[in-house]
């Protein structure tokens, strides 16, 4: 079944069936019509891999993340998709586990595959390599994790001001010792967010207390840790801001073994929202990041790279989505 | 950056160093390291797009599924892309949102992109379509969700065997009414829960009392109905099987809402285990139905499907993933 066929089923030339076909908009409705039935009549369908080798173009868009099943990558990797299929490009879904080589060679593997995009939210660890995938001419969107010298553009989260908003919300609930649980200095989202923890204090009048930061890696484990070390000191915190999400999934279950009465014991606010978060007792306050606008934004400017075409170049800016405080039942005054 | 250019670099014929970057096992050592260390010199990158023209293999699977936030589907889809990407395959992710026009749209594009095969968690309502591209030589796998009717291979989790454990299990602690929260019967796995349900009953010398068994549409409102239908009654059951996953996140907080206590006041087994049900209070006894190994015999079956070429045939069988009982804390001995 070929182009040919179609076009005399349809009576029209083999180049009219063809831009009907590849969706060129300057065709009569009637001609279109006509070769659009035709093709279905036939079922003709097109062959893409010889449409890429003449258009250059692949209409597939690179996906590279660290898991579906944390956080909220597969929110992202969900309407990412959507938002890309809305634009008639299709997702390529690469899952690194963190690992930087495994990263690497997914890139690689894209890059020979010639998507028209990349969307990475990435180990930071391969700069280089997504800076000889933007001299291609392909271009690569960093999404939440960038490293400061990425090539191409990023979306991220406004970690500084969701640190901000959930540090100011214990501040004027009357905490003044807040705990901080927070990933390491490294992670843009870890410098960010403790920057925002303590900007926040700066404006109320006080100080960083060294003894209420607890960093370390996004780990359950991590988060059991850090509460230990800061529940069992004699000046313990009366106020937690848990701003490692994987650690939240350890302090969580903690506080409980612990007897930990949350908000009467201690106020509690973690970073990113994850479902079961609003079931928990009592229900967890927290800073919803914003995981649909993140994969939208993302989504749209890719796409605005892609069709800018290979002489087009990248902004080289980060885009930052804001930070809401979403209040439940997990914060309330301190003891007096 | 020829593939000429790499042969030479290598000081192999082009034909040798084509066989090499294409992966044939038959080639020297020698030869293999020479083209290889080549072609990463010169930075050579085949182009997959001539490559498919030429091998009609495009090294890319579909993936069609529901959705990415509930169920187990994100596990499925990170450990497939997982296996498949292993073997040397990409996936191509189509969310569909349950939707049987956009899932025939998704069905329809892989086919353009001429994928080798694709794995859809499907409707059930686009089996022509399935037909058609088993017709055009490309493997389908019908995963979890499969009609009766639909060409390829399934791999399915063996929901009958499952829903036996469970009421089983309530059986064995002492329950005799036990209610039933199931989807209906057109879907295969509310239909096989329902047969399990029964067929346990069965073995233990009862009978299925209608005014036990409640089923509707997977919905979290359903849970909220269906455990207000079976707790309103007089004769209520003192204990629950869950069959139908989305009504469990209606079920659990409206028991916490209603101030019901589990296992004190019913006992509780849910089907399809998520990360939070063991955070639950008390924590959730369920069948865990395996998506791991779902997706584990999936990326198999659609594989050699794929190596077996456009003149093998599926099997037209389906496989089944056996159930698990994971016992937590949701279920006790009815009252005396």
């Amino acid at each position: 079944m070929t182009l040919l066929d179609v076009a005399q089923e349809a009576g029209v030339s083999r180049s009219t069936a063809s831009r009907v076909l590849s969706g060129a908009t300057s065709i009569s409705a009637d001609a279109r019509d006509r070769v659009e039935a035709a093709a279905a009549r036939l079922g003709y369908r097109p062959n893409r891999a010889a449409q890429s080798l003449r258009t250059r173009r692949t209409r597939l868009v690179g996906l590279v993340l660290n898991n579906l099943v944390n956080a909220s990558f597969h929110a992202i990797a969900e309407v990412l998709q959507q938002r890309l299929d809305d634009r008639g490009y299709q997702v390529i879904l690469c899952v690194t586990g963190a690992d930087e080589d495994r990263e690497a060679r997914y890139l690689e593997m894209l890059a020979e595959h010639q998507v028209d995009g990349v969307v990475v939210i990435g180990t930071g660890r391969n700069v280089a390599l997504l800076e000889r995938i933007v001299d291609e001419g392909i271009p690569v969107l960093s999404l939440i994790r960038c490293a400061p010298e990425a090539p191409g553009e990023a979306v991220l989260a406004d970690d500084s001001d969701g640190a901000y908003l959930a540090t100011e919300h214990l501040l004027d609930a009357g905490h003044r010792r807040i705990g901080y649980i927070g990933g390491p200095l490294e992670a843009n989202s870890g410098r960010e967010r403790f920057h925002g923890y303590a900007a926040a204090l700066t404006s109320a009048g006080l100080q960083v207390v060294d003894d209420l930061v607890v960093r370390g890696p996004f780990l359950e484990s991590f988060g059991e840790k850090a509460l230990a070390a800061l529940l069992d000191r004699d000046d313990a915190p009366t106020a937690l801001y848990v701003a490692n999400h994987e650690a939240a999934f350890g302090v969580l279950p903690e506080l409980r073994e612990r007897g930990v009465s949350v908000p009467d014991d201690v106020s509690l606010i973690c970073h990113e929202d994850v479902s079961w978060f609003r079931y928990w007792q009592p229900a967890i306050t927290v800073i919803d990041n914003g995981a649909t606008e993140l994969a939208e934004l993302a989504a749209n400017r890719v796409l605005a790279a892609i069709e800018r075409g290979p002489g087009g170049t990248q902004s080289g800016r980060a885009m930052r989505v804001g930070a809401r405080l979403v209040q439940r039942a997990s914060v309330a005054r301190p003891r007096a």
